[in-house]
């Protein structure tokens, strides 16, 4: 039997796959949703790229209901999301909007909506924030928009009556730049060691799951890394 | 000629409607943006209810660059926008965020990209925010995430190299609830002391629209009416 069942949205992004593999190492049963699907998972939806908002979230929860049966899980682990540049004089302004908003917004509340089913009581969810978006980001206003978005949802989702199950805590995680293959690739030169290592967030993630060092529900954590050393900051 | 210029988003609605008499008893030109025309004002863009994000810039864009023709406008008003409630397991949860995007998003960046290209340089451009999306909104969570990422892409707006033109100030105002006949309607036996009146706000525009008492550039602006009388007080 596995030690727990976890939900990663986003589950074959360079974080989603760290996690999984996190997770698969201490025994988790893991499920990823994704545009592909993550070999090292037990189970796969693969959302359609031209899915709408409602059909992309149609296909994510038939998915779970399937395969989880009455069961339920014990987090649902949403690090979906892109970046997209550009300011309000930018030719494709609307278009990094748009993008920004599905990638971030759309998970993070189909997320919310497959927690109010498939989330056990006292369980975990957690949203894709960052750090930048508590303040203006006039250099990428689509991306920063969209994470303001998902830092109230969050908000909203630790409050009583929000529709998640009793007990449950939902929080965002609010990093400035994760040390991935992509961030390297396209800020080559840039000082690595302010940069969240993908271990350190799967390893959060894994104690928030087993209900350990969880902060209160509905809070915003920063992740402020110095020196290679990661704190978490309430926002 | 017109004392001035002024765009307004949502310009058949009722606060839209109000500012809409008030400019024009001033002597300014005034267009209107909205899914239906405004009698009232001196030009229409009429937004096909249908349309998508792109499409709905597209007609807004094409409309102001053929009556603006090289001119530009003193005040960008966006007023869009309407309410819709539901927590996380509401059966339309999904629809209503969307819902919800669409009105206070899509019309505030696309006032956003109208700016850019249509504002005078020290011009006004103002977003519809609200006063409870500043903390969590657990009953209403589409309208609450959408008009905090409304907050945020004023922050953004308000900063250098937003793409804003130069000198021009970018506000949001955040009322708790307006006095409009819809709410008078549907929250009958309110107290209706605390609800700020549509005169108010159109008399706020009208000033800073003429560069007086303008807050800085990126403010919230929270409207707090106590006894029927609104004081303004900065998020």
């Amino acid at each position: 039997m596995a030690a727990g069942k976890v939900i990663i949205y986003g589950g074959r992004g360079a974080l989603g796959s760290a996690i999984a593999s996190h997770f698969k190492a201490k025994g988790w049963w893991v499920g990823s949703i994704d545009l592909v699907s993550n070999d090292n998972a037990d189970f796969c939806i693969t959302v359609p790229r031209d899915a709408s908002w409602s059909e992309q979230a149609q296909s994510v929860l038939s998915g779970l209901e399937k395969v989880l049966a009455d069961g339920k899980v014990d987090a649902i682990i949403n690090v979906a999301g892109g970046w997209a540049g550009g300011n309000a004089a930018h030719k494709d302004f609307l278009k990094s909007c748009e993008m920004m908003w599905q990638q971030s917004v759309w998970s993070s509340t189909i997320s919310a909506q497959a927690a109010s089913s498939f989330l056990k009581e006292g369980g975990l969810l957690t949203l894709p924030g960052a750090f930048p978006a508590v303040n203006g980001t006039p250099g990428m206003i689509g991306y920063g928009l969209a994470k303001a978005a998902v830092h109230q949802l969050t908000k909203s989702l630790g409050e009583e009556k929000s529709g998640l199950p009793k007990g449950s805590t939902a929080l965002c995680i609010l990093p400035t730049t994760l040390d991935t293959p992509m961030n390297r690739k396209w800020m080559s030169g840039a000082d690595t060691t302010t940069w969240t290592s993908l271990e350190f967030v799967s390893d959060l993630f894994y104690k928030w799951a087993n209900g350990q060092e969880r902060p209160k529900t509905g809070s915003l954590v920063q992740l402020i890394t110095k020196d290679g050393k990661t704190e978490l900051v309430m926002a």
